[in-house]
């Protein structure tokens, strides 16, 4: 537009570019929020003829269609008055109730007055932050931790602090010296987000002993622990372990949620938190969205009362071990000498280390082109950090694929390891994979 | 709990009460959050016995139930492989086009890529928001304004300016008053928020000579309009009017929802946006649930597909229509000399103006007392305005159950009347009403 002369006030288009006019009016917060150079990879890697670990996307494949088409249209047709309203910001009270069952499987006592359902546990994650975070705020976070978490505490201006992580879990000296070292700079330090259980992206569970480790020293700091627990039902060997919000229920908020035991398509998680937090949380979720679906609520609610839930988290658990121990057993027959992995006990992944001087990001166009995908390692950190590793999940492909997925992997990792001993390790300068996490999905 | 040598960090129990441990660690923008004293009053308000003019609750019974249930059937058994999955956080590239289809109602020509699928328009709202508001930025809207709006708007720390609206709409001369003298002050003025069409709360709709003035003035100041448009296209007289968008697509952010002309249930609402604004809120989107469900918008576009759903939007037109006629004249029968109100020619609201010397707020108790509720008009501001107004729905109660309401409304307003003149006009300190909005829903 040619210049006016009574254009002297903000008109965005004289501070931005002809195509983001906006680009100067945009919040601080949005600064961050930058699409990742890996999603159009993850594009094509969409394609039928690649073998993708890379998602986290449950096998909905497995559910009994019929049935729940059943559901569903009784909930329409003999609670539409209900379910196709409004509800509340806080969400069905019936529901609600069914939800503190399903939470006493990992040992939690809760009234469903402390509950508040949301549109997966991820908006549970952005409420919590928006309603905690002001900027400059820390966070503490397993290292690695959940891709889409580092995104929403990024969107609300807070430093994430990563805290070191081993095959038990969080290391408790790690979380008290971190704390120590917070306290000492004058930070404030507003709650350590934690996938205790079958962690996304390691695989790794927090021990029994290590739970109670890190409860004191919550405790003692007087810091808000932030409990994700998805995967938590999901175990295909050992003991169940008692949630962290089981054995300190004033100290931590916890999500669930429905999208791996059930479906991610009607996206209810949920947050259980202290009352007055809850309440927070309450009108901040009427600010962000008025309520959630009435509809989808009751679904869910027809779906606990009626069919074997119980039954089909069975099968679940069945369909997804067969997968885990395709996985690693090609792992274990396959992989060269210098790689590492974790072994989960449940849940969808399973965190590889490649052998030294290999670069997971830098090698992900190739495996592409091998039709095979995964989750580079760097997208899991808040710094440049996972550089030579990666997330390979087996929760959407068959046995079958995950092996063939797997021999691909191989052949390229063995090109990139002949690449390396021909040329010496800097095959891929690193600072190159320091940018914005990857948009996988849970 | 007792103190601690080792207590010197940042427990919030120091800081905080023993009812809230955690007072001292929200975040600024929590501060905000708090629950409007008129929610308990709206609780006793929802008994069977009160005729409730307060919410502004479709009236879904009139929807085809059975239809409904086999088209979610259906979405479920033959679409379940997706609809039970995550989806991507722009939605559903199908219901996208199917929207641009039912935009084009009210003249607007946009592109399928240009739309984001939002949990209700609300929380298009909000994603806007956190796009462009930093704290202190300023946010313009109509003088009364949507109550929701407003708690989003406060909970991103924005500072509201009101502009005047009569019968007409906005007034464009003190829309640009505004702007001039904002910009005389330095302020940061992000966007201009209208419902220009059945206003949320007034009733009134920007004429079509005001709508060009207003599109020039946006666009001689560089200042984006976020338009919202629930009610388009339930107009009970009167020619349809252009959508703002449609005039002005690179200025214009526009907001629609399927929560009244088809069902609140399912939470489908959507935002039209200029394509680099888009890119950032999906980014958004994607950081505060990452996705909408997908079954939900499966059905929504299964039920434009296969059912006669502009057909619907006469039925619910005609229903509507009788409601306020049931209103206005009951209104206009029985209203005391001294009061005033809009009449709306489509959407969910009048807005009434009490005698002088009465209080909407003051009054509501007496007036749930007597079985009628309403929403008192200081809601609607940031600031303390509005007492003498009260927003009046007819679009939940049938027209006998709004005859009587307004009747039993009537009731009181003469009592306050007589109280008045006996006592002068100073019965409530209207200082006491400048607390937060209510918590009515849209």
């Amino acid at each position: 537009m040619p210049d006016d002369p009574r254009e002297h006030h903000q008109r965005p288009s004289a501070q931005g570019s002809r195509i983001d006019p906006y680009v100067g009016a945009y919040a601080e917060r949005a600064k961050g929020m930058v699409a990742s150079e890996v999603r159009a990879l993850f594009a094509v890697a969409s394609r039928p003829e690649v073998v993708s670990l890379a998602g986290g996307m449950p096998n909905v494949g497995a559910l009994p269609l019929e049935q729940i088409g059943e559901i569903v249209r009784q909930v329409a047709v003999e609670q539409g008055g209900t379910a196709l309203q409004y509800g509340s910001a806080q969400g069905d009270p019936a529901l609600r109730e069914q939800i503190c069952d399903v939470m006493a499987m990992e040992g939690i006592d809760a009234s469903a007055d402390d509950l508040i359902v949301t549109v997966g546990s991820q908006q549970a994650l952005d409420l919590v932050t928006r309603v905690f975070i002001d900027p400059g705020d820390v966070v503490l976070a397993e290292a690695p931790t959940y891709v889409t978490a580092i995104n929403t505490f990024a969107a609300f201006q807070a430093d994430i602090v990563h805290v070191t992580m081993d095959d038990d879990g969080v290391v408790p000296e790690a979380l008290e010296e971190s704390l120590a070292n917070l306290a000492a700079a004058g930070r404030r330090v507003k709650f350590f987000y934690t996938v205790p259980t079958f962690q996304n992206p390691a695989g790794v569970t927090l021990t029994t002993e290590r739970r109670r480790r890190v409860l004191e020293i919550c405790d003692r700091y007087g810091l808000l622990v932030l409990e994700d627990n998805p995967y938590g039902l999901l175990r295909y060997e050992g003991e169940r372990v008692r949630a962290l919000r089981a054995d300190s229920p004033g100290n931590v908020i916890y999500l669930g949620s429905f999208s791996k035991t059930f479906s991610p398509g009607f996206r209810i998680g949920w947050a259980l938190a202290p009352p007055a937090v809850r309440a927070k949380l309450v009108l901040a979720a009427e600010s962000a969205m008025l309520s959630h679906s009435s509809f989808n609520q009751q679904v869910v609610g027809r779906y606990l009362a009626t069919y074997p839930w119980q039954e089909q988290i069975k099968d679940f658990t069945e369909m997804y071990r067969a997968r885990r121990d395709a996985m690693l057993s090609s792992l274990e027959a396959q992989m060269p000498a210098g790689s590492s992995w974790t072994r989960p006990q449940g849940g969808f992944f399973v965190w590889l280390t490649l052998p030294e001087g290999l670069d997971a990001k830098a090698m992900l166009p190739r495996a592409v082109n091998e039709r095979v995908a995964y989750v580079p390692g760097t997208g899991f950190y808040s710094g440049d950090h996972g550089h030579r590793n990666m997330r390979l999940s087996f929760c959407y492909p068959t046995p079958e694929q995950i092996r063939e997925g797997v021999r691909r992997l191989v052949g390229v990792i063995e090109g990139e390891l002949s690449l390396r001993d021909t040329f010496g390790s800097a095959i891929a300068p690193p600072g190159s994979s320091a940018d914005a996490p990857t948009p996988d999905l849970p």
